[in-house]
């Protein structure tokens, strides 16, 4: 991120801040950052700062959002923004929520690929899409636990850092919010962790299948059904340096094989960032507001909520 | 299937009955089959025959099978054998049933892609295979109704003609039959006809959803993900010419992308054809068992009770 923003012309990193003052001035040397801070508040007090980029651990993000909102201050934050609907709720409810800029920072959604796929569904080329299913499997290091904070609740959910990604992309494609949702979710029995979920989304007669996993390799893959054509996104969070490919039927193809869409590798979190800098200049907010932020989280909180109940319909 | 059996030297076609004797006929003239009959109990008595092959609509596969069997032949019969558990049961319970050879016509198992998926899947490549989803999405023309015959029950079914091979397929991934379905089935309000069905598998804490539509378009794909390695099969029922693509991600790859595996097109009913002659010499049975068809029609009847129940599970 820092790296990109150092490529924009529009933002500019004035700041970092982290809890030892050392690690804060040797990032900031890296990366050309003029200041550094071993305290969020002290950053925050600082007059030069127009907005904050929380990269902080999850069970973090609600403090540290609060506090830049008191500090008057914008926000980009990490995805998922809080833990849950209820916390996302908490930051909604802020005095200054509605005129500060705040958002949860979905770089994927700033990628070409998603810009033409979105296009594509709003301009009909796919007709009623009917069926989505989403898949992530990747084998992840074991996390990495913070010997001085030790591990943060949420911190090391796969639900949370890796599932939120394939639930705001179906939610996109769909561009509304599930109805109800039936899931399961599978532990590891030591750590009590996440290792595979499924869940079924409904929308209405439309849906979507989410599968996501850290034990089994290797697959990500978006496919998307409609009543006049398929796409099938071959990368759809990651994209590869080569560029993000999509298999794409669309009407008027007939029994065609699909048609590959080549979309160029981009500096994804460089253009959020120069994105949320211009709507924080217009005073608007950008693609995803804080109310997306609420109505994913209610959509992984349904999912928790049915793999608890052994995967009763769950209702958002 | 007649020209495919043309080139092989090792099974013969001998005869071809149809109700008319003019068609049979003129098939036979373009296929250079000696006989010519118009009355299947007539080409059943004919001692030359040795085997019969059923390609008549799904409602009456069970009764030529029977007079079959009644009448010493081996039997092929396309997909599916039956309209359901219970015929393929009576089938079964025929007294010669043990002792001549009968086969359901899925041709699909004689792609070497389908050799090469069951070895690697055998032989541990995949680790333990955990998910697998397998669309089929394509737009049929209106199916040709018979103005002598009229439409005849479970000929026009989408579950049958179609999802008998997805289910048969994922069967064959997991060399196992589900425990239980939950499935729901759309159908065409004028029609009754089944437009788009949606099922979860569960094979015991390892799964596969397979969703059929004929009013979709378009996607076929099965994907397999293991925990040492993960397939996709880009066209897993008919080959197109250019072969068959399997994306494959393997053990030892890390988070390499997938290697493409291409495999020839080839005679696919033709192949079929001369195992089950071998099979027939050798005094056994082919890869697809009366046992096997048994079953997957019990697979798809519980598709059929989970839909009707709502998508509550049906245990098998």
């Amino acid at each position: 991120m820092a790296s990109q923003i150092a490529n924009s012309a529009i933002s500019k990193a004035a700041a970092v801040s982290s809890r030892s003052l050392e690690s804060a001035k040797a990032f900031a040397a890296t990366h050309g950052i003029g200041k550094a801070y071993d305290s969020l508040d002290d950053m925050l007090a600082d007059p030069d700062i127009e907005a904050i980029y929380i990269a902080l651990p999850h069970a973090l993000h609600k403090g540290a959002i609060l506090a830049a909102l008191n500090a008057g201050k914008h926000v980009l934050c990490e995805k998922p923004m809080a833990l849950n609907a209820g916390e996302v709720a908490e930051i909604a409810a802020h005095p200054r929520a509605k005129s500060l800029m705040i958002t949860e920072g979905f770089m994927v959604r700033y990628q070409p690929q998603w810009e033409w796929i979105r296009a594509q569904i709003a301009d009909g080329a796919l007709g009623t899409v009917k069926q989505v299913t989403a898949f992530t499997a990747l084998q992840l290091p074991p996390p990495a636990v913070d010997p001085a904070r030790g591990t943060l609740a949420g911190d090391r959910s796969l639900l949370l850092d890796i599932g939120c990604y394939s639930v705001h992309l179906v939610r996109t494609i769909f561009n509304a919010d599930p109805l109800r949702v039936s899931a399961l979710i599978e532990r590891d029995p030591v750590t009590g962790l996440e290792t595979f979920i499924k869940a079924s989304l409904d929308f209405g007669g439309r849906y979507a299948d989410v599968i996501v996993s850290n034990v089994l390799r290797r697959g990500r893959r978006i496919h998307v059904l409609g009543s006049a054509g398929s796409l099938e996104i071959m990368t759809p969070i990651h994209t590869p340096p080569t560029g993000a490919k999509v298999l794409a039927a669309l009407v008027g193809d007939g029994n065609a094989d699909p048609v590959e869409q080549v979309f160029p590798s981009v500096e994804q979190y460089g253009l959020q960032m120069d994105d949320v800098s211009r709507h924080i200049r217009a005073g608007d907010q950008p693609r995803v507001t804080l109310a997306n932020a609420l109505r994913n989280a209610r959509t992984l909180d349904a999912i928790v909520a049915s793999a608890e109940a052994k995967g009763a319909w769950a209702e958002l």
